[in-house]
């Protein structure tokens, strides 16, 4: 049974390529899912933390859209380049990464750290 | 901007029908996402909790998997039939169904009880 200590979610969702409000897949998701897979695996830490594809989560104006679990984080623009800092910093350091923040997160009131990661678990 | 009380992924990832291990997606697990968006709607719960499609939650022997967030509780072998209960009793309860947890969950410890949702938000 799976304990992980974050749990990420990218959106994959598609709508059809000239929907006005666009969507993830279209701007990249399936990229930015690829490279935090292979930065995950390559940081040893395929047990502790699960990235997986997640239907629209109803940002679609924000490009590419994560969500990291159980704080709740939502990025917004993610880009393929902006995944080993997203996994350093944040996955493994527990801060988030101010710059790619979603505004007006108001259930993380001044939070921003959240607990670095354990990889022994 | 969302502040989701509750997130609730729901896995239909999909593999060959005559794959060993099977798949959500054959399993019923798109049929248990609508549910769960149905009843979600018609208890007016729309802009406090969401449900989501997912990826391959790699549980995949435990019947179609369905996890809650932010507590990360992990539910298997839902149906359908299930989805009133699981909406009434965790999702605006905030009491786990603990006939459909899938065991060992030792991030969990002793708690069963994660507060109640509150609709005005």
């Amino acid at each position: 049974m799976p304990s992980f200590q974050r749990h990420v979610f990218v959106c994959i969702n598609e709508r059809p390529e000239d929907h006005p409000k666009g969507s993830c897949k279209h701007r990249g998701g399936p990229d930015v899912r690829d490279e935090l897979k292979k930065v995950l695996k390559a940081r040893g830490l395929g047990k502790c933390v699960r990235a997986n594809n997640s239907g629209c989560l109803d940002q679609c104006e924000q490009g590419v859209t994560v969500v990291v679990y159980p704080e709740q984080v939502w990025y917004g623009h993610v880009t393929v380049a902006d995944i080993p800092e997203l996994v350093d910093k944040h996955i493994v350091g527990g801060e988030a990464v101010e710059r790619l923040m979603l505004p007006d997160q108001p259930h993380l009131g001044d939070r921003r750290t959240f607990g670095k990661l354990d990889p022994i678990k």
